[in-house]
């Protein structure tokens, strides 16, 4: 479950650090981690409070449903996409990384994941 | 002063709403604004205070310093790139808005803004 579908994502991308399907609580459901060298879950986990933040940002401004987000620091760049209410899709890539083809992969997976994710 | 270069970046990229320098206190020091149906003001402050914690999330992760942003809900996209410790440049973008053209547009206004921020 989710793990075929993160490691053809993670294996697809170039400079793909790791692939993980998280709750907005921070704690990961599956990932798929390609560089041990940097510590994915702590990242993720902090990254999804701030995820939780935007979400209510976006709520309050009423700009409708958070869909995407991505945050590109000079060591690392990190892309979200908003699963259901619960989970997101997470990916992390070194800056070199092919953030298009991230984001184009990404969005091919969600109905399978979020299939996965409702019991279907 | 910015002016120029917002008109500019908002008049080259389809579905721009508004493009805006801003410090990360959420005050606009200019913008230009093409759709007033967004109170982009609001969206812009608003998000202001998410990046300031996406930046301590960065600094507190060692993954180096913060560059670029962007969130994309349902009604609207928001993409930011960091211009100095203090401000960065913001262009919001309608949902059929060209991303990567914006992005594009972005990065090429980096230096002149950078610029003009540090009274050069």
């Amino acid at each position: 479950m989710f793990r075929e579908t993160l490691e053809k994502m993670a294996n697809n991308c170039d400079g793909a650090i790791a692939t993980l399907v998280m709750g907005f609580d921070g704690i990961p459901v599956e990932s798929v981690i390609k560089d041990e060298s940097v510590d994915v879950h702590t990242v993720s986990t902090e990254f999804s409070f701030v995820l939780t933040q935007v979400r209510k940002a976006a709520e309050i401004l009423e700009v409708g449903l958070l869909d995407e987000v991505s945050i590109r620091s000079e060591n690392l760049t990190f892309v979200v996409r908003v699963l259901t209410e619960e989970y997101f899709l997470g990916m992390a890539l070194s800056p070199q990384g092919n953030f298009g083809k991230g984001r184009f992969l990404m969005r091919l997976a969600l109905p399978e994941l979020r299939a996965e994710l409702s019991g279907a």
